[in-house]
């Protein structure tokens, strides 16, 4: 992880693109990546889905690298630890969803 | 990063949450995240986006953790290790965008 | 689609929000709002999604209200006609997609 | 617009495209498209995205058609029309922020 980071910053720094890289700038280029990624499913079954080829399985496997790659980077920017903050918000949501009440339930999410 | 995705894997199969995990799905999840984290900088100059208050900074945090956890979640059921995603991304990136192209110039992406 | 533009500007004129709204500001609030849109859906199944409930339906029409107008927002400050964006693109795409072509195939969009 | 919805489902109706077009496929693409447009601008200083060139104008144009097409393309299938739900928010948007107390903040949306 710290490889890496180390590898943007200077990936960076080579090309003087810290000046574009403002935290409003990056949150956009994250979602706009999100969104390439979300286009390979778009049109696909949920079945399809679970069963990627191998050509759209790379390209997804790249989407992905560039989601990361954009996050590490704001989160770089914002002097935060994402693996740490990924931490706390998966016990922030332990707590708002127990156990008990959400097994099994898509209603968490929605009153459908 | 094993740990975390461990966590993730132990939370999701306590709420027998699996089942609505198909890529598709967990894609969408994604990118709805990635609004929510663009949210907060949309009124923003650049140079207050690079001055967060705390209030802010918390909650930005809580959002690259929910992009993150699924992101993670994402890679893991499509079988993709997402540190080598994005170190292989940024290697085809250093191609692509040779430095003495593609210093200090933002028109590598746009052609304004 | 006049009307509802006229209102939009006396909104913002009122407000004195046309400050915050460079096309840059009203490109990300757009696909904030399509982010929430995406919300209401992520865990449906591809049949629930086409049997919204009176509350979802409700939720999901007010997602669309607001893609609306960041939509109209941007196109009025870009001196743009959405309508007339909207057929040229139908065009190109009939001439892109040819029926005989692309007659019930999603492999037009994709390659799985 | 009467006539542009006309034109998209005669579009659908000759390629059998209705087949993939679920809502929740469609506010995928929305989002998708929704990402295309904010690309154009991820770079931009706010100035910039106020003085596009004509080849980025163009291109911000075509993605403004495409949001435009997804979303009447949603909202037909839903049984909504998209005028009236933008016409119902922004009567909502008004009680939620009075001018007396919303006037020229930035606040209303953030705590910055």
């Amino acid at each position: 992880m710290d490889e890496i980071i180390e590898l943007i910053r200077s990936f960076n720094k080579e090309r003087d693109w810290g000046q574009y890289h403002t935290p409003k700038n990056l949150a956009m280029a994250l979602v706009v990546e999100a969104g390439e990624l979300v286009e390979h499913f778009q049109w696909l079954t949920p079945e399809q889905s679970q069963n990627l080829n191998g050509k759209t399985l790379r390209k997804v496997r790249e989407e992905i690298g560039d989601v990361l790659l954009y996050l590490l980077n704001l989160a770089d920017k914002l002097d935060l630890d994402p693996i740490e903050a990924a931490r706390d918000k998966l016990a922030q949501n332990a707590e708002k969803y127990p156990v008990h009440k959400a097994k099994g339930k898509a209603t968490k999410y929605t009153d459908l």
